[in-house]
């Protein structure tokens, strides 16, 4: 389907779409580019690129498809780099967890966001980063977000569709500003909480030792907070605006919630963990249907 | 070891505690008390106990050994009921995820803390509840904290010790305001997150359809989620004062990460982000050496 796949960032999601593609069969050759040699050698070594190069504007030439999958923050330079190098058949995605920041830095690179190039945002990812930790599987049964504008062409979209689909991804599209408050409440958020919650206990007086207590429940409550910094300081910078507004949204709830427990109102505390484990509890029980197991971190 | 233990409460840590002992042969009979014929039924049915009472002044008579395994708002009520009917050489415990509750419950029913009563913490549990959950091993690995008073007679502290011992637990003593501040720090903000979380994505327009876009980072942090409500309204109320200091010093910690996001300052988010997940690994790292892995869940 895809002659040449050119991934612009090979680590944990641009080197599993590559092992993805490759056992599925749907690209013939696969070239990578990134900044570092030995990643890039090793992802060679490992089988997910073919060849590679360093410049991303050289990577790209003869590719009818291309992946971005860099640190939000690098998006920009490397529209910037490929510009002018892409042949006439080439669709370009990317993985960004943000996608308003996405579209406006196409704007800036190419006056418009050009028709074939389709925003993405695959909803899969482990703490783990680099090339080493992809798996041809890491998109089997997951959710992949397209955020087509109305400028983008159909057949271009229906490409990335098909390519993600090959990955074993369930694709959904959905509008710009909606993919990036719905990732700031469900993904964003939870990880400054995380970062916040942890960071707050190792600075205390006795350093860490306070971790010794910590049972089952914050290991996983925590998990998230071994992602890597770079890559989300990117998104909460990327994602500002949202971010903040459900940042502000939460406060309010925390802020009712630790009010109720001043209280002492049992009945107002108990509302709100009988609603939350019920909804949660219903999400496990559909994520069971429609996704199968998540795989296991750790 | 003891001739006849007393589970006061058969959940899941009650049930799970009885398990081990048994397997470990360290008690030749073990009587259960609770509310529910039906669920004590199913507790003799499993093997978990050999008989049990409906009233827990009743259970203990004749017991060397009681765990009280209620929540945290039941503890009180089961003092009353215990006291005149345990024998002189029985030592009791409980397993209240807040300690001081419990102490000012033993102090408002026989004036001072009993030498014989040893407060007590087991760091395990599931969000599963009941005695159909329970398993010998929930506790092997794990630890335990005793959190005995000047007034504690060393040898119920040193019999309560070796119980859980028994039962594959590593056992450190606390002061009690101490495991107030730790566990409200590490468990029950961490709870009261989750819990928040969950209820105001639920509660939003368009219903839960955004639980649809969340990942397995999100199944992760809201775990905890699915808790029992009425234990963890019992836990936040039982330590009020700790959790909501707690839940401030978190706020302030939030505050200033989202002041750093609105300013756009990259370099303190990066600090925050960067200790977190260096503190979180080596508390993974840790936890591998001396806990062991945690047991899967779900």
């Amino acid at each position: 389907m895809i002659e040449r796949l050119c991934i612009i960032g090979v680590g944990l999601i641009g080197g599993s779409l590559a092992r993805a593609l490759r056992q599925a069969g749907a690209c013939r050759e696969i070239v990578g580019a990134g900044r570092d040699p030995a990643h890039l050698e090793q992802a060679v070594k490992l089988g997910v690129i073919d060849r590679y190069a360093l410049d991303a504007g050289a990577a790209v030439e003869g590719a009818d498809g291309v992946v971005i999958a860099v640190p939000l923050g690098a998006v920009e330079g490397v529209l910037r780099r490929v510009r002018g190098r892409l042949g006439a058949n080439a669709v370009v995605t990317d993985v960004g967890s943000a996608k308003g920041s996405v579209v406006d830095a196409a704007r800036a690179v190419f006056g418009a966001v050009p028709p074939w190039f389709v925003p993405g945002h695959p909803l899969a990812g482990t703490e783990k980063n680099g090339v080493a930790a992809s798996v041809a599987d890491l998109f089997r049964g997951r959710r992949v977000i397209l955020t087509p504008l109305p400028e983008t062409d159909r057949a271009a979209l229906a490409r990335v569709r098909a390519l993600w689909e090959c990955a074993g991804a369930e694709v959904v599209e959905m509008d710009v500003t909606r993919h990036d408050q719905v990732l700031a409440a469900t993904s964003h958020v939870p990880h400054l909480l995380a970062y916040a919650l942890v960071d707050g206990l190792a600075r205390r007086d006795g350093g860490e030792e306070i971790f010794r207590f910590a049972a089952g429940g914050f290991r996983d409550f925590t998990r998230i907070a071994s992602s890597d910094p770079v890559m989300w300081r990117d998104i909460c910078l990327a994602n500002r605006a949202a971010v903040l507004a459900e940042l502000q949204r939460f406060g309010e709830d925390l802020g009712r919630l630790a009010e109720a427990i001043r209280q002492g109102d049992g009945e107002r505390i108990t509302a709100v963990f009988n609603r939350a484990k019920q909804a949660r509890d219903r999400f496990i029980e559909s994520q069971g249907q429609d996704m199968g197991p998540t795989s296991p971190i750790e």
